[in-house]
């Protein structure tokens, strides 16, 4: 038996922004055997992960490069593998059947063969909706908990400034940082995301940084007594005015540089004097570098969700050939919250 | 009793580099007695320590400016702290009697007084040339040993760049790292300081980076397998190419950032994206948040001098009056070593 498997690939290596003529979406059989020994798993995909970051797997890079190690590279033409909910179809490993719900690095596409079957089983019972595991339970949220807490180590009081802060990961770092009884504050590109910081997910106040002039200043306007965290997923000019801004101790996460990557010459120059004289730390960081704290995050975060001291903010688009415009969108702002594309039900 | 005492001071805030026109050799008639119940000493100073900070106290800051909140302003007209060995002459402080070898904050100038007597008594029988307690066993080596240490957490094997080689911190941070059995590269900027560094100093090899043209390339040549660590005395271009040379887990001690100190438009712009996906932790630091570790780093430190494991590199001028000239050298890289000026013989 066999199935006609639609997926989305790139068609060259991306340089700059990415746009709709950098994909495609492909047709291929694909045959629901698997070889006996081999562990592999064939899914039906439900619903995918749609991050940033994709966009740096998606570059060429010399090979004297050492930048960017840890990303794979995706090569033209073939699958895209994302984070993702997905139905057992065909399992060759003895831990999973035929009907399973599962959750772990499939492709963006209608199904996937996992090799080695590297998948999470889910709860058959489970109450949440399936897209949460591909989101904010999934390496959004673990983003979000080993960055704020691990790198930043919050205290009670401490005044915490997120960038992107309707992203899938600065939501929650801003709500964790609540949870956590610091004054926090985010930024965003529109109206109605600072609404939805302020009115929804609870943040003590929220600015629009396309209409700030200044942001130096504005930074200065809402945080008089300083910055001790920041939270970065922007970079850019951003990062040098938080610094300007911060506190002796402040520490910085740096999680994404959204601004550098379709545009390598929008690079922060942070003063230097100011992270020498306040002791600033400034860490890079990824969620895969943190999988020890993956069952406490897990537990945590679904008690707060469940008891609604967390809201979860999705923004799902549906249907594969979606998925190339759901991604070249969270380069305009266009996603609030997690952006999700939802492939099939289950 | 009174003294002519002659001392050196800025004649208004200095913008941009420091020239000698900015300097005033001044003097001032200092009556030699203390108020019964000050705690006051009044000291001889033998010798004092130069160094590059000093510049960042000199300029002017506006109030709403956050930045170097540790490094109080020096008043133009009135004389200038710095770390110096000195001579009790007078005292009012029960623990110190004329003629203790003391080391302290002093001036730059003949003579001090020393409000509370917040100075540290000398062994009398010490072997030690008396300017190494203003130099290697003063701030510059506690800021070589905790930057080190503390903030770079050296392992065996480890490769370490340290810019500004030949300087009172570089210097002794290359051969800290070469003790603690790493492979250790120091860039300098003249041919005898990479002699020096080799030669004498034990680094493993130098370079002249005035003679490199791509220090992105430099670095690559001379860490084929990546760069671990990195004490960064000077901020600049050389960050940024340390960074794109730099391994997963990277660590930057930034301890001074001479290139800016007198040019804020050099500022450096690492790759937001390399920081990110290689973990990299760049972590401000000053000396005086890690006394804790002062007499680990006292003793060890002497030790290693008396059994000749660490070679000290000293740069001593003679007199009050060359204070400003030695000051002005140190953002020409004239000193080789620990810039110390001897003002008076025991």
């Amino acid at each position: 038996m066999e199935v006609n498997n639609r997926y989305v690939t790139i068609t060259k290596h991306i340089q700059g922004s990415a746009k709709e003529s950098d994909f495609e979406l492909k047709v291929a059989p694909l045959g629901l055997s698997v070889e006996p020994g081999s562990n592999d798993i064939i899914v039906k995909n439900l619903c995918v992960s749609i991050d940033p970051y994709q966009l740096n797997r998606m570059k060429s890079y010399s090979s004297s490069q050492k930048t960017v190690q840890a990303a794979v590279g995706i090569s033209p033409g073939l699958p895209i593998d994302a984070l993702g909910v997905a139905k057992v179809l065909v399992s060759d490993n003895p831990e999973f059947v035929k009907d399973d719900l599962v959750v772990g690095f499939v492709h963006w596409g209608e199904y996937s063969v996992v090799k080695g079957g590297m998948l999470r089983k889910l709860d058959p019972k489970t109450e949440l909706p399936l897209s949460y595991h591909a989101g904010i339970l999934g390496l959004s949220g673990l983003t979000a908990y080993a960055g704020l807490f691990e790198i930043c180590k919050p205290k009670k009081g401490d005044k915490v400034f997120v960038s992107a802060a309707c992203g899938s990961v600065g939501n929650l770092v801003g709500q964790y940082a609540k949870l956590s009884g610091c004054y926090v504050v985010g930024c965003a590109g529109s109206r109605d995301k600072v609404a939805l910081l302020k009115e929804r997910l609870g943040f003590d106040d929220a600015f629009n940084y396309k209409e700030e002039t200044d942001l130096n200043s504005a930074l200065t306007r809402y945080f008089p007594d300083g910055i001790d965290i920041y939270f970065d997923n922007v970079g850019g000019d951003m990062l040098e005015a938080v610094v300007a801004n911060m506190n002796p101790s402040g520490r910085v996460a740096a999680c994404g540089t959204i601004a550098e990557y379709s545009d390598a010459a929008k690079r922060a120059a942070p003063n230097m004097i100011d992270v020498i004289y306040k002791r600033i730390k400034i860490q890079g960081f990824l969620a895969i570098d943190h999988m020890s704290l993956h069952s406490d995050f897990l537990s945590t975060t679904t008690e707060y969700i469940h008891n609604g001291k967390i809201k979860v903010q999705e923004d799902i688009s549906n249907g594969v050939e979606s998925i190339p415009s759901a991604f070249i969108g969270l380069f305009r702002g266009d996603n609030v919250g997690k952006k999700i594309v939802k492939i099939a039900d289950e």
